[in-house]
């Protein structure tokens, strides 16, 4: 016999900061009998379990213990058809470069019903945190998200991107620092144009870089600035307000 | 004697639903003894208010009942300085097109403490709730949030913005939809590219307008779409999953 189907939360739990949650959030989290955890979410996050869920991790990132995003599509799909609902929580935003959209494609293809809540993205938060208005008027109008990382290895369009004049947020960047940098130079942006680092936005070890964009590359190095990170780049961004970053950029003058 | 100051929270509330508000938000909303309250917001919020909280509405949308920005931040550092602590609350994120950025500046140059907040904007939830994924890889790097209002009455460079290839999401653009298509088409985005409004994203009364761009300004229009609400331009438009939306697309083209 068939049992019913369940449902599939697909859950933002945002950055680092298990109070940054929705209330939303936490209500599908409690429902959930099955929860599918990226690498990236905070672990006190079991707090709003309910006793007895079953928590599997399912993290993405590079190195020999990451999962086939097949697989954890067809885990989704096998608990949801044994009647189970699923949580399956992301970092961030599902639907920020989370793969969201390919997820909620996969199962409603199959019939199953899936329900997204949004969370923050690391890109906004890591950047209110360190002072940085992404869209502050007198500066911009408008704030440009975009992943250093594509299928096909390819760059993103740099001069395309610094002709808007929109606030850069970018997201998968640490490990081709150099290349953003140049591409950003090549298109035209100064050297002078500020720049920071967010690593490990709103979790206990955030760290902070506010730096040039000439210097980025060198400083992030220095620092030893690292994945999880974004990187924002705009005028927006001699407003921050971190104590470190003074203290960073001095340093690296100094140096 | 002079009274120990208090302090201000600058939160996002999210777009329409409580529900969507962070735990963190909700925490502030429990401290705060003053709430200065954005038109935008549920009004449902007020059942997080500690029991006499004074609530203010401090709406500055159109009309002769808006409140000027100056208005604002003296009340905020009034309410401080006698000691009390303040919640300013704004619909979707306050760093994004809220004017937080100058709003924290205001009471940092004068001593104050502010902390902020983050909330879920619009263009996200909306796109969300629609069924679009702002960012999936198939078909974009990343997504642009940009204001169509700006300060001195300018266009955003849409050639600029069409070239990035992001999706566009355009805030505060239903009084300038015209102008926005024009624009965009100008910039060599074709008539077919998909297209949406997403009407008071979250609420009960939310409505979502699937399109295309050479026909978003007149269905719009014929659907007496207005603000508050936001502009979604891309190719990722094309995997919404609003039943509305295929009606209204079918309607348009019989008309």
């Amino acid at each position: 016999m068939m049992k019913t189907p369940g449902k599939i939360w697909l859950i933002g739990a945002g950055p680092g900061d298990v109070e940054l949650l929705t209330l939303k959030a936490v209500r599908a989290l409690g429902e959930a009998q099955v929860w599918l955890v990226d690498d990236l979410v905070n672990p006190e996050i079991a707090q709003f379990a309910l006793p007895g869920t079953r928590i599997i991790g399912v993290g993405k990132r590079g190195g020999c213990r990451s999962t086939p995003q097949g697989f954890i599509n067809r885990l989704m799909a096998r608990y949801a058809r044994q009647g189970q609902v699923v949580a399956r929580i992301k970092g961030g935003d599902a639907m920020l470069f989370g793969r969201g959209g390919e997820e909620v494609a996969y199962l409603q293809e199959r019939g199953l019903s899936v329900e997204v809540v949004n969370g923050l993205t690391s890109g906004l938060v890591g950047a209110t945190r360190a002072g940085i208005p992404l869209t502050h008027r007198d500066y911009t109008r408008g704030v440009t998200f975009v992943t250093a990382h594509a299928q096909d290895h390819s760059e993103p369009d740099w001069a395309a991107l610094a002709a808007t004049g929109t606030t850069l947020v970018i997201y998968m960047g640490m490990s081709r620092l150099s290349s953003i940098q140049a591409g950003l130079r090549a298109a035209g942006l100064p050297a002078e144009m500020p720049a920071a680092v967010i690593e490990r936005a709103a979790s206990p070890d955030e760290r902070v870089l506010v730096t040039s964009l000439g210097l980025l590359a060198r400083e992030a190095q220095l620092g030893g600035y690292a994945s999880p990170a974004v990187i924002v780049v705009g005028e927006v961004v001699a407003l921050a307000t971190v104590r470190e970053a003074e203290l960073r950029r001095c340093w690296a003058r100094c140096a």
